[in-house]
């Protein structure tokens, strides 16, 4: 019998819940600073705002008619935020008919492996001892699933709320200086993000203990079953990325084409019809499906790592501390997380643009590095100082020191992804600008070297996984994967503050060009903005290198559960599943693209028919049909969503029902391999194709200089390249961390049902 | 003790040269035939040329003067000639000393196995026997990668003279009708085809017969040693395939850069200083990089299947016309390729230009269909009814008709390859169609819609590849893999000769353009050039199709070699080895298109120079500077491929010495699996792109007119597509299946050498 973690149970049991409120209660707080700006035009209030500094400075020198301006902003945020409610409940109606249908197919699937018996059976891995019977397994996951899916919904619609809330007050206080506005976006920003990830402890936690008053000291079955938190959270994922990624990038591409091209007005300019659908874009792809991609990953690298715990020494010696290790790690991150958040709202002051992009990024290198001190200790008190680790089914002896490595590994791993991203894709530094400069040969070289750029900036996340997998794989097998993950997630809510803030401020600037504000004030949500742009880029290099670890680890879960020994490639059935798995990627992203594109041929339609018809519209004297815009995008990001819906969530069915487990897992092998370098060099080409027109936008040096102003040929060669990277960086290259989270949790969930069914091709021709 | 072949050993010594000279012969009477068309001026000797018909239709209408034309077209013919003469010779300057250098290698590497030993040894396989020293592979290994490396280099020089030698009589012959100078440009394909596949059968039969000699019954020493034939053409191939595509596409990109985009002259504008350089570049890249990547698969299908034959019972057992299968399938495919020429050149004949896609086309399900019955064949009398093949570790009993079916499906995947890829990149379907009509609205949408067709057409062609690897791996192992391979590559005389047929024609153009011949000629070589771009892309279909099989089927012999059991996805060497692999192809990617991108730049520059400072270039009255931009793609494209030239060469060899087998072999499928999908999608794309210029420039349909014409807005947004394309279809995807497949093979060769000292830094850890 091995020894148990110094922290006593009791302890684990109040802590983790403790932590989870006091990051709802931080989140509602930094919602409350946030709602002290006021929306209304009673100057009064607004100047004894919260932010605790009394020296604002106001521009009316520019004599703007105050009181017209606020209202007109309010009036934008309100359709903005109208507009991506109703595309949510529009969602929400399919992910309830969605919900639906597939916790019956879990409950159908799961119950026939033991045909629906309500008898006690031996235990999977065990046998010696009794299990509860499959069918509680049927009906658990059942409900957990619904509970991750309503978690997953919640926080994402939580988290546009407040974005739809936070952008207009942005923009107002971009009038009193970019500090005060940068610190706005950033707590909205910190909203999302505390909500979130202390919505997703809790809800796990109390599952969890209320799944335990049924199953007692099952574990084994206490813990598959939970699976379906990580499976619910995921599926919402879905919609979340891929709907919202089309929805925003139909807008965007569309409100494009024909505003900027067509009839050569600016960038979120209120005669655009689509102005208004292309702001709530923003919202419902960068802030609610983002929310939902990291939400889901954390769901599945907790239920990976709680699974293999299960039945590791942990779960057998019924160690709670130990076995909740997971959860006490992602408390311990919101605590960094906090105090991270308070070095930039209160301890240091943005006073210049320049100092904006500095502000973020250390934002991820003092959590990284107080959180390193954070898993030491959860470490040292949350595990035994040595424990037995499932590895394929074998117990693999662990030290707490080697499970310490193997978060902080991931942790860090999350930091080198996220500055080779910025590298790569910020315009500070030489491979935008070179992309930048490619543009003086026509939109051919931009594209070219654009496209370079993404393949290359692929090696080293690449090699910072490959590391970060062989380190926390050769220490603790597959837990050691799910829990580098982890740590790469454990620094969540930070970094959820910091990719909405990039939203938010884009909205800003949005709401400021069309309240017809001053220059000044768009140039300074401007700079926000551009920050905003790398941040965001960031933020998909975290979730891509947490999908990869994830899926692993959910792969190596599944596996195990399946009974499978060894998945070698030297087996038909493997190799070939490989081989098509490393497909799915090419095949899904067509399809996102192809959605993109149509859904934007719609649009522009649309657009260019209210062009048309509306008299006075281009002049200004007449207002285009927002709504009509809002609603073409919900409907074609729905409609179109559903082939890719249906590739991702059919394929682990079809290929586990008639091909088998081996196959199966061939093909989970190769869709992660091979979707992890699609998806960080999609997400890096667009970012760098962004940059490098903004790059030439703002002029900042001579060599840009050389290559603007707007409206130059090069500048003319940045959009084109800025527009084809727009589906790529935010449709087709953040769906794959979907593809490959929910073929695996997916998978996992239904191993039981594929365990006992599954191969049914084989085995009718053998 | 099995039964032996059916077919008498002696027979089968004296079938397998015969066949392969039958070959020779008749290619030399092919490029006689061609030799016909005289390039002098003296017309009487034209008009009794030898292509059987009377009835020419010489364009004297037009009043143009003959003998002028004749002159320039010839001397335009010299020029381009010289061209590719002079780059070819810069390269084997360098393609010596890498030769020199990797022998050397080889030959220390390998003999440091058993410390340069000269004493005999029990053989790797059967400890019981006992084999030739591991110095003796050494010598016979280098000796063979020599003789591979020299047959790659001849047969590329000498298809690219062909070429060079047929495509002013091609221009000269559309004079006459579409279809002579279809026949000229096809004879001359077949030339090149029927030389490769017959010279690279007779060398490698005539080695093994030398090399028997030496090694007596250890025929495991022999063909193990025989797998440096595989190497020294693949490398050659890194030479072909990657700096040919560099120069093909630094011209071309160069050239179309400044000609049409700033000058606004046409393509193939004699005033354009780098138009030399560009026919030259098709011929290099085309025809050399081409034949010398097929040689190489071939050759190292062929040495993958003998490697493995000879630890199953063939080899075992000395039966020596079963060992010899794989060389007897080549053989009946000369034949059966030879028959399905004269279908082409004799049988029917073209008389519109509507008829030259569609004989093309029939070239292929002819020879696939004649081929299968040959396959039969062979398998009935080549091999016993039954026999065991080597299966990791076991022998695996396999039937005659299993290994036909092996063969067959090899084959026929390699058809639906070829029709999948017609129908992604012929403007005759809607794929292509969409693709230009997406030009409406910009070179955006042109781009985007391009790289999703490019993705979608991954999926069947992996289809194809996964089912013939899963029905000969079922079969016969990997055994079956390789021979599946050969399968595919049986017809390979005549798919080169189509492939070459559109360089060719291509060339064709350019001269007739540059020699000022009416529009008319024009419009016939246009309409072969369109057909070859269709058969281009079905030709690297092959190449990748071909090259995946033959890759796995080299990883199968090399993971058998270094005596591992399994390669398992769950152990963290396997993992990351897959992971890194997978990464491989963008890092190449992004190093061959830079390179692609740096190297047009420096083409660029002098050719404005050349606009610039010779006075009366714009005008026509003085000559450009050929010589120089010829000179210019030379050395920059033997610069370029140096970085992605090591990165193929040193990966097997860092990664074997340093992380061992295990990681290697992880390695080698991650990038197989992740390399054939980038390399698909990539050729596809460009040849999209490609034809959807074509579309629009020809005007062919109503749609088609309604986007055109030449200088509207969507083709000048379809140009930029094509502008994209060509480094992508040109350099970096074809450049892919040298990756895949060079890794692949060296690791082989290095095999006996990573088993005794490799994995050096798991070793110190440890």
């Amino acid at each position: 019998m091995l020894a148990k973690a110094l922290l006593p149970e009791l302890w684990t049991e109040i802590l983790v819940p403790v932590c989870a409120v006091v990051g709802i209660v931080f989140s509602l707080f930094q919602w409350y600073v946030v709602s002290c700006v006021k929306l209304t035009a009673d100057r009064s209030d607004s100047e004894d705002g919260k932010n605790g500094h009394g020296d604002y400075l106001i521009e009316e020198e520019e004599g703007v008619n105050d009181q017209s301006v606020v209202a007109k902003c309010a009036e934008i945020q309100t359709a903005i935020s109208q507009g991506a409610t109703s595309f949510l409940f529009t969602e929400y109606k399919y992910v309830g008919v969605f919900m639906v249908f597939f916790a019956a197919i879990i409950f159908l699937f799961l119950g026939s492996v033991e045909g629906f018996s309500t008898k006690s059976q031996p235990c999977t891995y065990d046998k010696s001892k009794t299990c509860k019977p499959a069918l509680a397994t049927a009906v658990f996951s059942t409900i957990s699933f619904v509970l991750g899916a309503v978690t997953s919904v919640l926080s994402g619609f939580l988290g546009m709320k407040i974005a739809t809330y936070a952008n207009a007050r942005t923009t107002l206080e971009a009038r009193r200086g970019v500090g005060k506005a940068f610190i706005v976006a950033f707590r909205s920003g910190a909203v999302m993000g505390f909500l979130l990830a202390a919505n997703g402890l809790l809800v796990l936690y109390i599952t969890i203990n209320l799944f335990k008053i049924y199953y007692g000291d099952d574990w084994e079955g206490l813990f598959e079953s939970i699976t379906g938190y990580g499976l619910g959270g995921s599926s919402m994922a879905l919609f979340g990325r891929v709907g919202g990624g089309i929805y925003t990038k139909a807008a965007d591409v569309g409100a494009d084409l024909v505003g900027k091209v067509e009839r050569n007005i600016p960038e979120d300019d209120p005669r655009n019809p689509a102005v208004i659908a292309d702001n709530v874009g923003d919202n419902v792809g960068d802030i609610a499906g983002m929310g939902s991609d990291l939400f889901g990953s954390y769901a599945e690298s907790s239920c990976a790592a709680l699974v293999v715990a299960s039945i590791s020494s942990f779960g057998i010696n019924h160690d709670f501390t130990a076995m909740l290790f997971p959860l006490l790690i992602s408390s311990m991150g919101i605590l960094v997380c906090l105090i991270t958040t308070l070095f930039a709202t209160d301890i240091s002051e943005i006073k210049a643009v320049k100092e904006i992009e500095p502000a973020l990024k250390n934002q991820l290198i003092i959590s990284t590095v107080i959180m390193t001190v954070g898993i030491a200790l959860v470490s040292w008190i949350g595990l035994p100082s040595s424990f037995t680790i499932f590895n394929f089914g074998t117990q693999k002896v662990v030290k707490n020191w080697e499970l310490f490595l193997c978060v902080a590994v991931g942790l860090w791993a999350g930091l080198i992804i996220g500055f080779v991203t910025e590298y790569y894709t910020s315009n500070a530094y030489s491979p935008v600008q070179d992309v930048a400069d490619s543009c003086r040969t026509g939109a051919a070289t931009n594209v070219i070297f654009g496209l370079a750029l993404g393949y290359k900036s692929v090696i080293i996340p690449i090699f910072a996984i490959a590391v970060s997998i062989f380190v926390s794989f050769s220490f603790a097998a597959m837990y050691g994967v799910a829990v580098a993950a982890l740590g790469m997630l454990s620094t969540i809510a930070t970094g959820l503050a910091i990719d909405a803030y990039g939203p938010i401020s884009d909205n800003a600037g949005g709401i400021a060009e069309m309240a017809g504000m001053s220059h000044r004030i768009r140039e300074r949500t401007d700079a926000l903005d551009a920050a905003g742009n790398t941040t965001a880029a960031i933020g998909k290099g975290f979730a891509i290198g947490s999908a990869a670890l994830v899926s692993l680890a959910l792969f190596g879960a599944f596996v195990s559960r399946a009974g499978i020994q060894t998945v070698d490639v030297l087996t038909p059935k493997v190799v070939i599943g490989l081989l098509v798995g490393a497909m799915l990627p090419y095949w899904f992203s067509a399809m996102t693209m192809k959605s993109v594109g149509s859904a934007a041929l719609k649009m522009v339609e649309e657009v260019r028919r209210q062009f048309n018809t509306i008299p006075g519209l281009m002049e200004g004297t007449a207002k285009p049909d927002y709504a009509t815009c809002v609603k073409i995008s919900t409907d074609a990001s729905i409609k179109e969503m559903i082939p890719p819906g249906c590739l991702v969530m059919l394929t682990p069915l079809i290929v586990g029902f008639f091909f088998g487990v081996e196959t199966l897992s061939g093909v989970l092998a190769g869709s992660l391999i091979s979707g992890v370098q699609i998806a960080i060099s999609a997400s890096n080409t667009g970012g760098a194709w962004d940059n490098a027109k903004k790059y030439i936008e703002a002029g900042a040096s001579e060599h840009a200089r050389s290559l603007g102003p707007k409206g130059s040929e090069p500048h003319k060669a940045a959009v084109i390249g800025d527009t084809i990277g727009d589906p790529l960086k935010d449709t087709s290259g953040p769906s794959l961390n979907i593809l490959i989270k929910l073929m695996a949790v997916e998978s996992l969930v239904f191993a039981p049902f594929f365990a006992t069914h599954g191969g049914f091709l084989f085995r009718i021709f053998s």
